[in-house]
Parts: C-alpha cells; structure tokens; sequence
C-alpha cells in the first residue's frame, strides 16, 4: 500500500486540493483558480502542474503516491469521460486519461455531490455507517446515494439527482433542469426564498412581518428562530416536501443515514427537525429509524470524498 | 468452480425448488407445499430432504453443488436472518444457518422480491443490463432494486419497497402497511380496482357501463383495450401514479431498465404505454431513456434469482 494521495474537488470558480495519507490523514488543502476560458483547456494541466509541485516541495516521489481522485460539477461516467459540463467550459472530456497522462498517477472521477456524500460518510457526520443519503442544500439542492461505502452513480451519472424528484405538479415556474414541480424548486436556498413568495401571494394578503423583496434563506430561518407565525409555516411546507422525498427514497434505497449539507443546513438542528416530523409520516415503517445528521465537513467533503475514491478497492 | 446450485423460491402456499448448472441451465423445477402449522418449523427440513432426495436421485455429490439460493417472503438481513415473517409461522429465523446445518451444503438468503428481480436481470426481460428495477403488479406492488448486477437490500431490509411510495395524500382509506396514500393502493390489481371504486364515486354519476361489484383488473384492462372511456380514464390515472412513482426511483437511482411483472402485467405492453407516458413527463432529463420491458420467467423469476445468489461471488 502507498502513502499519499490527492483528493481534488473542481469547482467553477476554484478548484479544492487536498493531499492525504491514505489512512485518511489531510495532510494539507489549499486552493487555485479554475481558468474556464478556451473551453477549460488550461483545468487539467492546472491541477496536474499543483499537484507536482506540492511532491517535489515536500520531497516526495510520485510512485508513493496511489492515487488521485477527482469531483467533477457534473455528470462523469464509470470510465472518467465527462459528455458536457457547461460551467466548466468542457465539451467530451476524458478526465481520468487526462489527468493520468499528465500526471504519471493514476485517477478516478465521480461526480461532486456523489464524492461530498462519500466523504461524509467516510470522515463527516456519517462515519461509520454503510449507506447512506446526502442532501446539499445550497442554490440548489444537490444529492448523493452511498451503498455498501460505493457511490450509487446510476447508468446515466444521474444517480443521487434527488432535487429533480417531482414533489408537487403546482409548484409556479420551471426548474432550471427544464420540468415543472422539482425539489429543487421549493427546498433549496434558492428555493425556500421562492415558496415564500408564493405562499405570501396564495394567501393574497399582508401575511407576514418579512420583507419578501430582501428575503433570502438566512432571514427566514432566523424568523422561524424568532417564531414569525408566516415564516414556521413556510418551514412546514419546507419541511413536508423535503421529508416527503426523503421518505420516498427511503422506501427505494433504505439507508442508515441522511446527512444534511449545504449553505442553508448552517441554520441547525431546527432544519432536521422540521425534515423528519414529515419523514416518520410518509416513509415505509421498517425506514423510521433512519438517522439524520448535519453534514460536518463543509466545503471539505469534496476532498476528502475525492481522496476516498482512490483508497482500498 | 463446482457444476450445481438451488434455487429456492418461498411462498406462502407452496415453495418453488429449481436445480441448476452454475452456467445458468435450469434443469429441473418442482414443488412442495409450505408447511406453515407449527411456528413453520417443517419448512426448512421439507426443503433440505427435497434437495438432497433430489441429488440422490441423480447420482450427484453435495460436494459437486455450490451452493443453494433462498427467496423469502418478507425481510431478510445479510447474515440470513428473518426477524418474523407472518406468513410462513415464523418468529425469529435464521435460515441459512439452519439449511446449511441441515443439508450440508451453504446457502444464502435474500427478500422474494429482490430474488425475483435478480432473476429477471440474469436470464429474463432484462438479460444483458446491469442495474434494473423491477415492479411486481400483483396483490400488491412489489419491487426490486439491482445496481450493478446485484440486490440493493437497504439496512433493513426495505430496499425495492416501492409499494410504500406515498403518491397521493387523498387515497380513501389504509394501506396494509399502516401508512395513507401508498403506490400499492391504486396500482396493484386490487388497486386498479380500489382506484376505479374512488374515480366512479367521485364522479357521482353511472359514468361507465363496468359492473362496478363484480370488477377486476383483467376486466378493467380488456375494457381498456375496447376503449371504454371510463376504463381508459382509470388507466390513465394508474399511468400517472406508477409513471411517477418510477420518475423519482430513476431520479434516485438512474437504472437501466424498468422491469414490469406480477399478475396485472399480463394485460400487456398497454400498460407500459400508459406507465411511459407519465414517467417521461416526470423523470429527470438524462433518465427519459430508461427501457420498459415486461417480465418473461413469470412464477420461476424466483428461482432463477435465488441460484444467481449463489453464483459467481
């Protein structure tokens, strides 16, 4: 068994590197730009030109290194060839043969919300549990299926695209994915902001203490803290359609675990609690003991994921 | 490699025995009753004594059998543990514990469903793909989760429990399960039936020419097929249910195929049209391609799926 290998988690604005012993130890993180002009072309030999220096500085030859995985914001296939990843800049990308050419180590990628569920489950909130569901909530809502510690990827890459459940047929507007009645569209940071706007205009009414033109997912938690009857209300309805999804992919998947990540989990423990009262209603019986955990890794998931990726089997 | 395995199919009435080659030739099936009196505790020896009067009969050595496979009706852990099933007399059971004690020969266990499933994606409708779903329209709805060609069992047992789906908040009554508004209430074969009852009520009209009394799902669907404009409206409302039922399993695990069996699927591909449709609308873009087929082993599903536990890791 080598000793080192990197855990790098590509975003559209900079790309997260961490270097690891392969006993799980983080070594050292840092970060450097992703350069998405000229269709991304200079991202991979970027992380490669990183990655050796940080060997050399440190003295150490690339054949103690086992490997380098990759989080990529989009969908990756079992061989590490990306078809299309807008914000990064990239058409077809074979990522892990690139990378690999470039590097002389070898690499394996997966999908970013699939590697932050890993490194949850491998180093976070979920340690030592076998399966498990990650939920990210942030301008989206971003998911990741773990089985038997392996990323659920689906034949598509699509395995884990919880935001895209249908939830509601009278949800006003499209998702950004192009249909009508996602999670997304009611559960993400984002999302909350614009269920309370519909609700305020359902209600036809002076409802609410909120000032609906500033709001965003912060200041309503806060309200619902503060006990605005409007705001508890908007976090009910939060709450039955992101628990009703989870309760429905308990019933497909049965997990241990849910852990709940993102921006908008830093409201705390209220958030869960809101979740599982409608969790426990809809799912299936022998799922009601599921566990739900706030995410505890932060933006680190991503590496740590990544690096888990290359580590035993 | 050794040249034989069973494959055991548990029912309520009466058990399902195949011998097979380890390349997958089924080379014998029978039956023999399920002996539920007593707590069940003939069921195990009256499978051992078959499978082993079966060897002798052949001329064939344990020592040439790799192993036997076992479908159970109801929950069943990796370690071969049932921790009750009502239908079989059972209380707490470890059952391949004790088959393997009784015919010296190991064995592995796993849920009805799932085996039947297993079978499906091996040498049925599916053959060739590595991860399907397969829902069984009979009784109930029961459903089989397979990702990389093997069972998702979830950590209690409850994977592929896609019956216990809650699809609608507004389903008149209880489902078996305890919980309101399950995919089994309405698209079973007596949900299709449920579900017509609670459309003609709600329509408060003699909207049909079917004998509401005397309905089944065979007559609901040749109804269908002579285009009786009630009948197609319940079909259409069944589509829309089970369409989406199956749009957020994909959305959650994005398998390759969509296996359609049990008793119901015998109207034919009509109901694939009807479930396609709605699945189409709902599901995630990268997942509309997902194949519909209908099941092809009919009742040995099971021990097909119960040897393939069996074989090759």
């Amino acid at each position: 068994m080598k000793n080192y290998c990197f855990g790098i988690d590509v975003g559209g604005t900079s790309v997260k590197m961490g270097f690891f012993r392969t006993d799980g130890e983080l070594l050292e993180k840092w970060e450097i730009p992703t350069r998405t002009e000229n269709g991304g072309d200079a991202i991979l030999p970027d992380i490669a030109a990183s990655a050796l220096a940080k060997l050399d500085a440190r003295g150490i030859d690339k054949s103690e290194v086992t490997g380098m995985g990759i989080g990529i914001p989009g969908p990756i296939n079992a061989a590490g060839v990306v078809p299309h990843t807008a914000n990064l800049g990239w058409g077809y990308k074979e990522v892990t043969r690139e990378l690999g050419e470039l590097t002389g180590i070898s690499s394996k990628g997966a999908n970013d919300a699939n590697v932050a569920a890993l490194g949850e489950m491998w180093k976070g909130a979920a340690a030592g549990h076998k399966s498990g569901v990650m939920v990210t909530l942030g301008t989206g809502v971003g998911g990741g299926i773990i089985v038997d510690g392996k990323i659920l990827a689906g034949a598509n890459g699509a395995g884990g695209e919880i935001g895209h459940i249908h939830v509601d047929d009278h949800i006003p507007g499209a998702c950004g994915c192009g249909n009508h009645g996602c999670l997304e569209q009611v559960a993400s940071a984002n999302g909350i902001v614009r269920l309370a706007r519909w609700m305020a205009q359902e209600r036809g009414e002076l409802s609410t203490s909120l000032d609906m033109d500033s709001l965003n997912s912060k200041l309503l938690w806060d309200a619902v803290k503060s006990g605005d009857a409007f705001a508890c209300e908007v976090a009910e309805r939060f709450g039955y359609y992101l628990g009703l999804a989870l309760a429905n992919i308990a019933t497909t998947v049965d997990p241990e675990v849910f852990i709940i990540g993102g921006g908008m989990s830093r409201a705390g423990e209220i958030i869960l609690d809101y979740i599982q009262k409608y969790y426990v209603r809809y799912t299936f019986k022998a799922c009601r003991g599921a566990r739900f955990v706030l995410a505890k890794l932060g933006n680190d998931a991503g590496i740590y994921g990544s690096a888990r990726l290359v580590i035993e089997g």
